[in-house]
Parts: C-alpha cells; sequence; structure tokens
C-alpha cells in the first residue's frame, strides 16, 4: 500500500510506479505529450472476472422461482429450464442480438471495475451455436475498452439431440467442434462441466486432452455440488483452473496446492442458488492453493456483474481477508487465465488496467454489498467513458 | 400488473391510475400546468426501507475480517469492536460531522429506490448522544426528498458505564431518555434489541411499555441469533413490527401470525456475518404473518445499500416468490411503520413515491444481484436528481 503515489503510464503500459515525489521527469522521447490525471480515493490493477457466461438471451426467472419453493434442479430441468432453456433461447437468437444484450452486460462489468474478462460459450451444444457464441465475444472485444478471453465450453451439459449417445457428442466435441474452434482462433481456453450427471472426470480428461492438443488452455468446473475428482484431474491436466470446488475433497485440495491450477471460487452462485454451504476457502489457502474470485455471470445460478459484491462475499462468506479478497480478483485471477506476466498487478511491465475507488480505506472494496463503489476505470492506458 | 398504464399525480398525491387509455382528462379546476412523462420500464411504488441503523462514523472494518478468520462476536467486542465501537465513534463526532456521512448513505439508499426510509439511533447510548443522532435524522428528513421515519433504539445494548447496573440503564431509558426523546418529538417508534445478553424479555417489555405510554409506536429487534421470546412479546405488545428472526420459535410464528405486527426479515445480514441460516420466511408466510425485508444497514453486520438486492435475497435466501419480494418491500414494509394507508401501493389518496426499474420483466427487480436497476425515482410527486 502506497500512500501519495504517482503511476506512469507509456502508451497502454505502466512504465513505474512509485511515491509522487520520487516520479521520474518525463522527457522529449516520449512522443505523445505528458497527459497528468489527479485521482482521490484507492488506485487498484484493473480487476479480472476469470469466470462468466455472460453470452445469452433472458434471464431464466421461473428457476429462480422454481428453487426458491423448494424444486430441485432435476424437476426445473423438467419444466423446461436450467442450461437447456438457455441453449434453446442462444440457438434461436441472432448473432446480433447476442452481441447487443452481451455489450450492455460487459460494459456493466468493466463499469463495476472489471477490465479483463473471461467469457464462455456453452449455450450452443451444437457446431454453429457455439461458434455464434464465440464470435459474440470476438466481435464485443473488438468493440469494448475490456479485454476478453473466450473460453470454448462446448462441454457445458449433453445437449438434448445427444441424450443416450453421449460418448457420440464427446466424439463430436473432440473430433469436430474442439479443432473448428481452434481453426478460427475463437477461443484461447476450453472448460468443462465435470460433475457427476454432467460429463465424468474420464470424459473430462478425454475433451481436455484434445483442447490441449489444439493449443487450447484448459480450465474446469469441479466439485461443484458434488466431489468427483474434478479438482485432482484439474492438478493432473495441469489446468489453468479448477472453478467451483464448494464439494472438493482433502485429496483435491492437496492436488491443487500442489500444482499451479488456481482455485477459482464463486460465492455469489452458492448464494443465488440458496445453498447453505460455500466452498472450503480458508483450507485451501492455508493448504497453499492460489485462491481467485469470479462472479461466475450466468442467467441461471449467478446473475451478478460486480466483482466488489463477489470480494464481499468472499470476505463474509468464504472467510477471506480482505487483502486475500484483492489478490483473487487481480494476480490470481490473472493467473487463472495465463495472463500473470503482465495483468493483475500495477507494476512495470504490466499492462495499464487501473480501478480507482471512491473509498477512504482500500478495505471498502470488499465490504460495501451491492453499492459501486467504483468511480472509474483505465484500460490499456485510457480511460473508460463513465 | 398493469400493461401501458397510465399514473396521474395530484400535487403530492397519485389521483388517479388505470391504462392509459382510460386516464381521466385533466382540466382547468387544477392550479398546476399538466406535465407528461414517457416511461419505459416498470413502475413500483417507492420501496421502504423499514430497518436502518444509518446514522454512524466508520465502517467497522476490523469487526468484518475478524469474523471472517473465525473470532466470535464476544472476542470481537473484548477487542474493541461490536456496537460499542460505533457508540464511541459516535460520541465523539459532531452532528454536523454525522449528518455529511449519513446524508451520503440516504441518498444511494434512494438512488436504489427507497423513497421511505425508518432509521434508527442506538449508537449513543446516553441521551445527548442519543438526541444528537435523532437531531441528524431530523435534519436530513429536511434535506433529502426522501421520507425518514425517526426511531429511538437507546436500549441497542447497555452502554459501558452501566455495565453491572443494567436495571439503572433501563430506568434511564424508561424515565428520562424516552420523555425526553418524545417531548422533542424526535421519535415515531422506540426499538429495543431484545436479545440473550443484551435486553431480556422481561426488560423489553418495561422500556416498550413506557415508550408507549409516551405515545411511540414499538419495535423489537427479536430472536435474531437465539431465540427468547421476542416475538411473542412483540405480539402481545401490538407492535409494529418484530425483526431479524432468524431464531423465532414455532410459538413465535403462530403469534405474529396472529397479531398485525410485521415480520421484518434481513437477509443481507445474515449474509454478511457469514450465517448459514436464514429467518424461516416461508413458514411465516404459511402462518399467515405479513413478512417484509429490509436492509438492516448499519456499519457492522450489514452494510448494504440496496433494497434490490435484498429482494434478490429474499426470493434466493430466503424462499419468496418474486411478488412476495415487492410485496415486502413496498405493502408490507409500509405497515411495519404504520404507513399503510397511504405508502407501499401506486394507488389513488397515495403518497407520489414511485420508482422506476429498467428492465423488461418485473421480477428483475429481485434478480439482478448488485447490479443498480432503479433508473429513476420521483417523491411526493417530485422526480429526484438521478
Amino acid at each position: 500500500m502506497l500512500q501519495d503515489a504517482a503511476v506512469l503510464i507509456d502508451g497502454e503500459t505502466i512504465a513505474w510506479v512509485g511515491p509522487r515525489r520520487d516520479a521520474p521527469k518525463v522527457g522529449a522521447q516520449h512522443a505523445a505529450p505528458l497527459q497528468v490525471v489527479e485521482i482521490t480515493g484507492v488506485l487498484f490493477p484493473g480487476f479480472i472476472d476469470c469466470h462468466t457466461h455472460a453470452v445469452f438471451g433472458a434471464p431464466r426467472l421461473d428457476d429462480q422461482e422454481r428453487r426458491a419453493l423448494g424444486v430441485d434442479y432435476k424437476a426445473i430441468a423438467a419444466a423446461g429450464g436450467g442450461i437447456l432453456q438457455s441453449v434453446r433461447d442462444v440457438r434461436a437468437r441472432s448473432e446480433t442480438e447476442l452481441a447487443a444484450l452481451t455489450r450492455s452486460r460487459l460494459a456493466t462489468l468493466l463499469a463495476c471495475g472489471a477490465t479483463t474478462i473471461e467469457v464462455k460459450s456453452g449455450y450452443g451444444l451444437e457446431l454453429e451455436a457455439e461458434l455464434k457464441q464465440l464470435r459474440v465475444i470476438r466481435r464485443l472485444a473488438g468493440e469494448l475498452p475490456a479485454t476478453l478471453i473466450p473460453t470454448f465450453l462446448g462441454a457445458h451439459e449433453v445437449p438434448p439431440e445427444y441424450r443416450g449417445k453421449r460418448a457420440e457428442y464427446v466424439r463430436l466435441l473432440c473430433e469436430e467442434m474442439i479443432p473448428a474452434v481452434a481453426r478460427e482462433g475463437l477461443a484461447q481456453c476450453c472448460d468443462v462441466f465435470c460433475e457427476p450427471g454432467v460429463f465424468s472426470a474420464t470424459e473430462s480428461r478425454q475433451i481436455l486432452t484434445a483442447a490441449a492438443r489444439h493449443g487450447l488452455a484448459v480450465k474446469l468446473h469441479a466439485d461443484e455440488l458434488e466431489g468427483s475428482g474434478g479438482a485432482e484431474l484439474a492438478a493432473e491436466l495441469g489446468a489453468l483452473s479448477a472453478d467451483h470446488l464448494a464439494a472438493i475433497s482433502d485429496e483435491g485440495i492437496r492436488a491443487l496446492a500442489g500444482s499451479s491450477t488456481v482455485a477459482v471460487l464463486l460465492p455469489a452462485t452458492m448464494i443465488f442458488l440458496g445453498r447453505r454451504s460455500q466452498a472450503p476457502a480458508r483450507r485451501l489457502i492455508e493448504a497453499g492453493a492460489a485462491v481467485a474470485l469470479a462472479t461466475d455471470f450466468n442467467p441461471g445460478t449467478s446473475p451478478t456483474l460486480s466483482l466488489p459484491l463477489v470480494m464481499a462475499l468472499g470476505v463474509s462468506q468464504l472467510g477471506l481477508r480482505h487483502a486475500e479478497a484483492v489478490t483473487a480478483v487481480t494476480v490470481n485471477a490473472a493467473a487463472a487465465l495465463g495472463l500473470a506476466a503482465n495483468r493483475g498487478q500495477i507494476a512495470p511491465g504490466c499492462v495499464g488496467d487501473l480501478v480507482v475507488a471512491a473509498v477512504d480505506d482500500w478495505r471498502e472494496v470488499a465490504y460495501w454489498m451491492g453499492t459501486d463503489v467504483v468511480s472509474a476505470v483505465w484500460t490499456a492506458g485510457s480511460a473508460c467513458p463513465a
């Protein structure tokens, strides 16, 4: 924590940071004229939301109420809800329509401080609809000042056409969809929902091995509601992250602690699901695992666009210290996306992504619940419109 | 739910509401010229936050982190935290300073849709400091466009000077503080924190009976973390509300169901406390009790200023239907403040307090977590500055 600090940004990159009185004189070697911006509040590295499903159609309001009244997820799916509702919705919409819907959501995430945002596909579950989602992400990456990291999640669920022939869908993923996504350069990562009833550890290994062969980094939805060895598999595969983890086993904790795989925790999801449990964040940290936080923004189980709210839940629900909550949406979230080299810190050589919180004490960024504390955002050295 | 509706406001009061095509012609009998405002989105009655402790000094950030690390409330108090930290803080600040801090918080509550806000004292715990808090509320009631309902909560805790002589403090409350507050007309309600270790049911009865004698309506913090017959006492005394209720007994539920006392539930508090339980909202509703929701905004256990977030928690954590969540911050919250006659509804004769949510489906007001869905607010017929 620096008081009365200065940050020098050269083009898109942080050139220097330190006490204001020590700031280097900027000379004529710089083409652009020096622009001085005075800031009141606390300056953070741009926040990184390393897990979202932001490309979708309508909110799943019926699911929320059914769950409130005690209907379980199988009955919700049988009533036409659940992930497959969003799949039908995304398949039916045009790329332009999805882009318009997603644009305003990502703009809100950015306004709340997320300068880098991972966005997954996974509501298509057929080649063209998955490519459509990924093209929405590519289009918005060119339009919005945030950095978007696209992840292929064709293995979000077995689509209805492949019920009873799941091996065929896994084959389709490995032999057609992943190669097509990689060929078009539409994704940087591949993710699988590894959970009993969705994809088994064996299937997940098969899919992610194919993804790695095609040059995609790998991630896993692991041990969300039931343990299934997902965390262990993530460590085994050298995944960037294992996400959710509310039902992680002791062995899973040891596996993550002994690996470079980041544990991405999603406390807002458990709250929105009305669950009474959360991932064992302190045990993960004490074992030596790196813990990140993310919104899990999606229409069925986490309609939240605020990383500061997630940070507050990180402290109050997961037992993180304030400093751990900040690390969890900066340095560790960067690592969960393979971006640790130049994101997540205010340090020379890092991208000039910065967030100002209008607070007196830096810890307030993980304290106010549901109030917008972010007053200004810069990405790649430029101020974002308010 | 009306589609394509119109609302006619005459002065500060709603004169008519119905389908736009049926709107009455406004003739020359009205002094003020007719002003037409077109609205896109969903129009709600102004939300009512019926339980806040908004007059305080600093956030209690240390408490939040200590609790995250597993320190219990007694150890937090022993370390200088808890309610008494806010008491020392409020006693040390001037009325002007407290007014400035409180003003911006209430402005945020209002911007999030709370047009009527109950505000409690209770961080003074001595006559002058309690009066100072109540004067802050009176001052801000004159400055802000929201309606503020002041509640005397001198019985929030036994102050340090009276440890070991609590009967004397109860006597002071009944014989000096309540009469002084009533004499100055500084409060409409009196509240007591009835909980094992704070005030017993017997002490609470004594205090609230004195309050009623001085013309104050009565409310109770009841059965928050341990049951103590608080709900039953609230019903017995004809209290406007019994608040918290996470530990209410079956008998307490029956008592509230058979009374006009509103059950005020505060789900954000349980989340911020890291608790794994919530008040039995469905059982209360099914028994026939009226359920309201509030922020419980305070620096130690609920730093939230957003009733929409609380509504979303009401659905997801308490199991309310969307419509019940809306009722809980409108009609039922009005009843919890004794204002049911002309607040909490868009109906002729009601105060012209209105909120616009920028959503497609009205249920979204209790869905998005931590995103500001309120796009415009009117109080007493006038638009609030954005």
